[in-house]
């Protein structure tokens, strides 16, 4: 190709394979350790993570001393201008042919801890598929799909304590359930995963002020990989009227590595088709959506594939929507898309979906499952594909631990 | 009476009044500021504030600097073996006869400030007339009560970033509501309080931990009085199938002062009678409930008094469930009771129950009301009747500002 369409290349040899995740064109955040050192931030890029903390302390870049803080969010703090001239910064620093030392650290040796505090985590519902799919398990098709669905994103207020790093092992929760005779006290039995993609705010509102969706755009940081743990048979009998609490809460796993939003820019694309205008405050100039393909497996066993632009709602019209009321936004705000479903089976996002509640079961390395048994692991992937390069979000990993009894 | 009888005296003259909120039997935790002065930690005693963080200064009392933070987590995280010993000093410090010179402010010349950092805050369901008469309403008499209403106390998460201290403003939401030609955007038409409180968790728990009703009422720091605004027509809306979202971010007020935990012992009493028994995770060895009087006023006007033993769960067994699921909370989580509400239209804890859906309005000082009107302001009060004294709450006040078109 002309050499003013081949891609900008990385002077780290991994970041320029094609199947790489992390070429110079992501630049993805993190926050890693090293034996014996403390949790710092870091980008990565190819199979190495640059050591951010480090970089600052030789004046090869300035973020006020936030990169050495264990979180994200004292430099999500500084603003969309610093996030812009330090992206800009890095992709001189890193780019192949730039010369003098720099502090990389290999991926494999490095631990990944959870990237920011979360502040508050929200999730949304906003693939069509899913809303159907789910609403007819739940309710029958007639009542499947809530009559508010397209005119606004729904979502509610989960818990963010709860929200881990990928790789940390999650817990089968107890819970009651409806049983033959009354409600029963059981481990989960209808455990299921969702498979969504996180925004992550990264500036404060006010409380009393509305964000229009363009300004909301802009408060977001970047996205991660997000797996919105579910039991479904707690969630079955608690969720009327007040909706899912406990069946929620026994874990989210979010990836390792927040994704810029500038680095998804050339992705955009429209969502899935509008039934009816929206109300002004939620409508977009131009789609908040990007051409990201999404899926997860189950034990290694890919399971699902579906895209990004299935859904109905953007991030930034979400977070238009959240300020709709007054209700203020803080940096570490986690919002999640809601389960992201294709309309086949092969595209849920969900084992609930994709199994009919559990009814068709599917078959993983030739053993059946309905939902998710003790020691199953499930990974979350996602891409962007460009044109020599593709934009990953690396792992997002949970694997299940027998229930307490 | 005799003197072994007689209750424990302070040398705050004003601290012994029959009508005084701020006994020596009270000494419940606040954040105050005076003119110039940072927001520090103190104690309500009659018409004063002890400055805690000035009695640190002095050696008065120790509490490893905590006190002269702007929020009581500090000092909440220290552990329940820290409270008592704090309360027993104070309680030395502050009683009649004692010598010394002691670092009090007038209330009248302070400023409060939200007493804590909301980690998260989770709002339960828990008065059988308000769940009965709020279901009749959204969803009809025959489908009021939910199925695991009497086996669980059902909560939502709530939004901590909007919860703010007594006395500030709350400005009225615009929202989507259900319109005669689909979806409307409209200043909140059916403005409510909810009458509740709110018990402020003081310790940690481990994700995966599930915590038992005794060990959860041991984590509870202490209560305060708790206004979790409602625009019921925006609720209406949005709140099926995944439950109140905007509806309740616009405010939630809470009252100034934490009421101590062993402020509230003697008052301990047997909440509504249950109907069927629990699951064993939420049996109650004793009651968590206390003989609290609790109701509101409108513009100064007493609207409705009830009492917080007429609910069917306790701030314990909400804490036990809200952990069932292994999900971990952390110091500073705000649990709301759910609106309190008796039997009677003078006992609703909520203007919905009261007006009947807004059918039926109430005069307040000689004007009707079905909801809330610009302007009007709202007032949340509580006491529990000694012999001799009396443990109250202080205020709990809101007014409201028209809506930002």
């Amino acid at each position: 190709m002309p050499a003013a369409d081949r891609p900008l290349r990385s002077r780290v040899a991994a970041a320029n394979g094609a199947g790489c995740d992390f070429p110079i064109q992501n630049l993805p955040y993190g926050v890693f350790s090293t034996q014996g050192s403390a949790p710092r931030c870091g980008v990565a890029i190819g199979d190495m993570i640059l050591d951010l903390a480090a970089c600052e302390a030789r004046g090869l870049l300035d973020a006020g001393g936030t990169f050495s803080q264990p979180r994200l969010n004292g430099f999500m703090a500084l603003g969309r201008g610093q996030w812009d001239a330090v992206r800009a910064r890095l992709t001189v620093l890193l780019a192949e042919g730039a010369e003098g030392d720099l502090p990389l650290v290999a991926m494999s040796d490095a631990q990944m801890h959870l990237p920011i505090r979360v502040s508050e985590f929200t999730d949304f519902y906003a693939s069509r598929h899913h809303a159907f799919n789910v609403g007819a398990l739940f309710r029958g098709p007639e009542n499947a799909l809530p009559p508010q669905w397209t005119h606004m994103p729904i979502g509610y207020n989960g818990r963010a304590s709860s929200v881990v790093v990928s790789g940390t092992p999650i817990r089968r929760p107890m819970g009651q359930v409806r049983g033959e005779n009354g409600p029963e006290w059981t481990p989960c039995r209808r455990l299921d995963l969702e498979l969504e993609l996180g925004a992550i705010v990264g500036a404060d509102s006010e409380m009393g002020q509305r964000i229009g969706v363009e300004d909301a755009e802009r408060m977001i940081f970047g996205y991660v990989l997000l797996n919105d743990w579910s039991a479904r048979d707690i969630q079955a009998w608690e969720y009327q009227p007040l909706g899912p609490f406990q069946s929620k809460a026994l874990g989210t796993t979010i990836g390792a590595w927040i994704v810029p939003q500038a680095a998804l820019e050339p992705f955009r694309c429209a969502g899935a088709p509008r039934e009816n205008p929206l109300l002004p405050y939620l409508q977009e100039k131009r789609s908040g959506l990007y051409d990201l393909e999404i899926g997860w497996t189950m034990n290694g066993q890919v399971m699902a594939r579906t895209n990004y632009n299935v859904m109905y709602y953007s991030s930034a019209q979400q977070l238009a929507h959240h300020t709709s009321s007054g209700c203020p936004m803080r940096v570490g705000d986690l919002l999640g898309s809601g389960t992201i479903s294709g309309p086949g089976r092969d595209q849920a996002g969900a084992l609930l979906e994709m199994t009919e509640g559990g009814q068709v079961p599917v078959t993983v390395n030739g053993a059946p499952r309905r939902f998710i048994e003790d020691g199953d692991e499930i990974g979350l992937f996602a891409h962007a594909q460009g044109a020599g390069y593709r934009i990953g979000f690396g792992p997002c990993t949970g694997r299940i631990l027998p229930a307490r009894p």
